[in-house]
């Protein structure tokens, strides 16, 4: 139950008792005001804030093609069988010349789109109000606040963008497929980072064994070359490393305080590993919840929601002022000619604003 | 010639006095320290600002696989031959999964890269403190100010960014290649925004005519259906709509108030197309000088240049000091408990925050 400040506008009123009741048109709508920051969003926010903590948040990201948006798929069904209500964020930067790939992972979604169980949403970039992380963390809020039990937030973007995406949710799934490249040497630092479990789909195709092999060698689950070769990493090896050694897992040392990523195989097309794919997100939840990481997680996600929310406040404040506006205007000439430079005017401008930032809007 | 303040740092003094001899390795210096936002960044920025403003700035732009650094190659070559030097700037969020397609870019400049009168340096993107756009238009001053007279800035994004990068220029090439899609219906209307210039690559492929045409069709530059179709968009067609056109403009009416993006054609391997792409540009700056379009743009630029400083000067003074760290600290367990809002902390984080966001640095 969501409840606005009594002096909010009677169709906000309206809609947050549709939305607390449950009513799937109501979450559509609400995810548009907040996706696109638009009037209410902020008061709706709030009043969700209370509910927000049961949904358990997990990401799916890898490189295009890697079939992300099947698994999704597949993880959704598999939820839905097992009772539990999902929301899925597919996040799209899609490019402004081709159209991206939306309708693509619509007609892959078909599959549970129309159950009553299951929302889908698409989100392309949020311009240069706050930027994608930011929207996909406030759409999360409120698929949690509606009761959704799983949220799957699948990126399907390049760049920095997508990983910044991946912080914001409790577990990081990433996906690879033999073809992604010869070796694993080209992932990215950050990809290494963020990844709480790997999995290699399409893992019938030739390559995959080897992708596996490397991903374990990297992660220390394997003799060899690692790079992280520390008696810590070995403590936990909790990941199945394939569908035959699920049932492997290595008693945790030190109070289970490290969880290695685990490395686990999937075939899209016939649905082989999603099973162990859930399991082990069980067992990383539980990891989670266990050593403390989760309330951790979740406490620099609110810590980031007020970083947010302030650099929102700061910019409507001083970018929708018309005395600052005029002002800035004024100033042009003396930039332009060379005569002050855009550092000296940012600092003035600062100067004279500290009331405008601090007070109230 | 730059001159810093005489309490900087020696070691700055040192790369300004270099960078001012025009040595191209002090300029990669600073270009790195811009970039990064390191230590300096600041001051050599604000020294460097009543230099700016001689260089003209264009950025190509287009799908994947559209030949834009084929093309940004030829285009440095025949500016080159003109006695003109040349800043390269290539824009390329890589994809953090397959490390992007930046050694590509590389081994296709390589023609120009070894000349001294070409500065080329290769941009992924910025982090959370300030966006892509703001680092390309950061270094673009840097370029400028070190007296190269073209900078030609390839943006090989997908996704919003690119468009916002397209902003930052004077003159905006679209490049497309007749694969680009089955028709221009999945160009976005930001593309269109930006577009000066097109350019048909690989025009010697087929569709290259159908595409042509398309364009043409939407521009208003051929009868038929249009987007456009209004009298003011008929009275300025500077642009060549083909080799054998290309000295066909027709005059300008409305003494040259509005400019008609052309729809050039291309032929990357064989340098076809390439004189008339510059020879165009030379057009449009013309009329960009002529209409006041260019001073709107440039001092349009300026003010992002302030928007752009205030707000990092905010996240600085906001986010690195200690007592709103620990502050905010404070807060979050009544943020997790659902007592409080992000909305309301972020309010009185703002309210304590005036003389600390305008107080100077």
């Amino acid at each position: 139950m969501i409840t606005l400040p009594s002096d909010a506008p009677l169709s906000l009123q309206t809609l947050a008792a549709e939305f607390s009741a449950g009513r799937k048109a109501a979450l559509a709508r609400v995810v548009s005001i907040v996706e696109n920051q638009r009037q209410g969003s902020d008061l709706l926010l709030a009043a969700m804030h209370p509910l927000i903590g049961r949904a358990r948040r997990i990401g799916l990201t890898g490189p295009p093609g890697a079939g992300k948006s099947t698994l999704t798929t597949l993880l959704a069904a598999e939820l839905r069988a097992a009772g539990l209500t999902v929301g899925i964020i597919a996040v799209d930067p899609t490019s402004p010349f081709t159209g991206g790939a939306l309708l693509g992972d619509r007609v892959r979604m078909e599959r549970v789109a129309l159950d009553p169980g299951v929302f889908i949403r698409s989100m392309a970039t949020r311009g240069s109000l706050g930027g994608l992380a930011s929207a996909t963390r406030e759409v999360c809020d409120v698929l949690d606040a509606f009761g959704v039990d799983r949220i799957l937030v699948e990126t399907v973007g390049v760049g920095q963008s997508e990983l910044d995406v991946a912080r914001t949710v409790d577990s990081s799934v990433v996906v690879l497929v033999p073809e992604s490249g010869d070796s694993i040497q080209t992932l990215k630092a950050g990809v290494m980072e963020i990844a709480d479990l790997f999995v290699v789909n399409k893992a019938d195709r030739p390559g995959a064994d080897r992708l596996r092999n490397d991903l374990e060698m990297m992660l220390g689950l394997r003799g060899g070359m690692t790079l992280k070769d520390t008696p810590a990493h070995h403590g936990v090896q909790l990941g199945a490393v394939n569908p035959a050694k699920a049932a492997r897992v290595a008693a945790p040392r030190d109070d289970a305080e490290r969880w290695t990523p685990a490395v686990l195989r999937s075939v899209g097309i016939t649905g082989e590993g999603i099973p162990e794919l859930l399991g082990t997100l069980d067992r990383h939840f539980a990891y989670l919840e266990k050593s403390g990481e989760l309330r951790q997680r979740r406490r620099t996600r609110l810590r980031e929601r007020v970083v947010d929310v302030v650099e929102q406040r700061v910019r409507r404040r001083l970018w929708t002022d018309l005395t600052t506006s005029e002002w800035l205007d004024a100033h042009i000439p003396d930039l332009e000619s060379g005569r002050v430079t855009p550092y000296a005017v940012a600092d003035a401008l600062l100067a004279q604003s500290g009331q405008l930032l601090s007070g109230a809007e």
